[in-house]
């Protein structure tokens, strides 16, 4: 059986990219997004693994409509994809509203159309050999249904998911601050086993695939 | 029974807002929106029924992100709103991307939120009275998940939906014109009749919620 | 403005059918069906308005797989589909099993589906004229997505959908009693609120139609 | 990179189980399964690879109502489950009914999810190390519905999901044989291919779980 220790060994650093689609930009001031507190629930454990992670807020980027790569003048979309296309690890991270990701997540999904339409074409994917996993929080409902529509999503463009490679939170916390967030999140047994065992399988199948590519063919 | 006839002389004139959720703006040029299209046979329909129409475009706008009503400076929903709240008939169109609707179209959801919150503190629904329609376009799959989406939100937020108020096209029409999908989709029996059936059916519910208010106590 | 008076004036007696789901029946003893208890909730707020109500709970019947209106021999379904066509108001009665409708649930949607056939052929359902409710319980998530789906079927099969016609309860209660759980979910202002409203707008549009049939040409 | 041949030498053979949700038993006669047609096309495709493939279908079997791995006198479920749990492969063949799998296909998630309960006790699931695959059918839409809601099921279940792991005909055959059918899927290039890479993913992923656990701390 690999041990963490052996993970840390397997090979040079792995990269982790999380699109968030918090609907909250930056300057939103005092707004947090719950999201963004869980994800870096799930990065303090890919951390343990010396995966450099990144979190990519959409909401702070002019991200054109379209199903290109690049939809031209002002798109600040193809910067993103080569994040994207760097990285080992690829995490969809969305707050859920009204039983579906965030519209600017779904603008990401679209964005990404064009190399899915390059592997119909080539019958190959620049996403090949990269891991996918998903983190979610919304006010009650919704979780499973969008784990399943971002998987087929991912599955279909070329990523592998492995098991449990979701996290998710329900919950309404009008009042609460970030750092009460992040502290009750991680103290609540069931979420931070949740981000553990999706950081640790994650690692898991990213150091293989770099090592043993899918044979495209 | 209600005739056609009847349904003209019930009262005035009834109003329809049709918002469109296509990726493609009006300034892009020869690409012409398939949710436009099927849009404009259902509402040929409606005029029958002396129903005033308007298509509102999202990608023309630019709606913030967010959950409420005003998101503001800049922020061009609210006048949409204004539209959505004046209509009788409220029908949602959008293209499908990987099983779902489009960003713009979920993007709308996400705005209309705050009048769920007002559903959920005062028990009344300013969209209450309200009648719903689906118009669906996509390459290959998905409208009945996005049908079922749509009417979740739609029955949620106070909006009656009669049967079969639903009308779709799937297929993949690369070398079309919009002159040749208007003749295509027109001369297909079965989507012709579903467009016929779906405006006859907004337009009898519409004028009877006219006349006649759901009771609100 | 239409007065819960004059609704019960309005006709002769509705008659309401809820199609059961749950996966426990009737035999197993000390085990009971949250999503029966929540119908009880409904049926108390349908009575008001004088509607009769009755509960085929499907997990006692032999229902043949199958997509015809009649399996053949030891099937059981060719009666519970007489109740549903003699039915002004349908109601879908479901627990949630992961992120879905029960496979009981689904069995009666597919044994409809031959209704449909007859739609697409004749341009007529049998179901015109019905009005659809939604129940559903579950341990943590899904409901919309339930919701959604269900009413998908729902509106494509003739049937009519108000405003606020799905009440939800989640939660787990491993140690409730059936009769706590009553007294929980009456006690529950929420979850009164949306049975209540649910019975007002089913019974507000089931004696519409009753009057007014939907045109048929 | 792994050539086929390496996958051959790779260890003792694989053994893959299809729990097929077609509702036609054997005994009906003439009908055959699209979806059991679409299943025997993948299993030609692993069967290069060497891999002992075995189709379960579900409609031949008493399989009660319930969510526990053994339900009693006359369940014939936990037969079934030996076979999974004796499995590397893993695949869930469904026809689509109204947008989800077959109630049969439920029938099999809702007596799996005892597992699950075992999962959240234990921290630790009986299908890890099991690699998943998806064959769905239909006659004209729902497939990424489908794929998404049972990867939810699979993923969370501990079951790795590799790229490309699903295959999907829509389409109507009314008057196709089962052999025409064969034929038709067996020269339909998209198909074929789909089919192809979907095993050459899952004989990878299987080959690597087999000698590699993932770690289950």
């Amino acid at each position: 059986m690999t041990t963490r220790k052996q993970l840390d060994e397997a090979g040079p650093r792995l990269k982790a990219t999380f699109l968030l689609g918090t609907l909250k930009h930056k300057r939103s001031g005092g707004d947090f997004s719950h999201t963004e507190v869980l994800s870096e629930l799930v990065i303090e454990q890919l951390r343990e693994y010396n995966v450099a992670c990144e979190i990519v807020r959409l909401a702070d980027y002019d991200i054109k409509p379209g199903v290109k790569s690049n939809m031209g003048a002002g798109d600040e979309w193809p910067g993103i994809q080569q994040k994207v296309l760097a990285s080992d690890i690829l995490v969809f991270a969305t707050p859920i509203w009204w039983g579906n990701h965030s519209s600017l997540m779904q603008r990401a999904i679209e964005r990404l159309d064009e190399l899915h339409t390059e592997l119909r074409e080539t019958g190959k994917s620049r996403l090949t050999n990269k891991v996918g996993g998903i983190v979610i929080t919304g006010e009650e409902d919704g979780e499973q249904h969008v784990t399943g529509n971002i998987s087929n999503f991912l599955l279909s463009i070329g990523v592998t998911l492995p098991p449990l490679c979701a996290v998710s939170h329900l919950g309404s916390y009008t009042r609460a601050t970030k750092k009460s967030l992040h502290k009750k999140l991680r103290a609540k047994k069931e979420t931070a086993d949740a981000a553990a065992k999706m950081a640790r399988n994650l690692v898991f199948f990213a150091r293989f695939l770099r090592k043993n590519a899918i044979p495209d063919t």
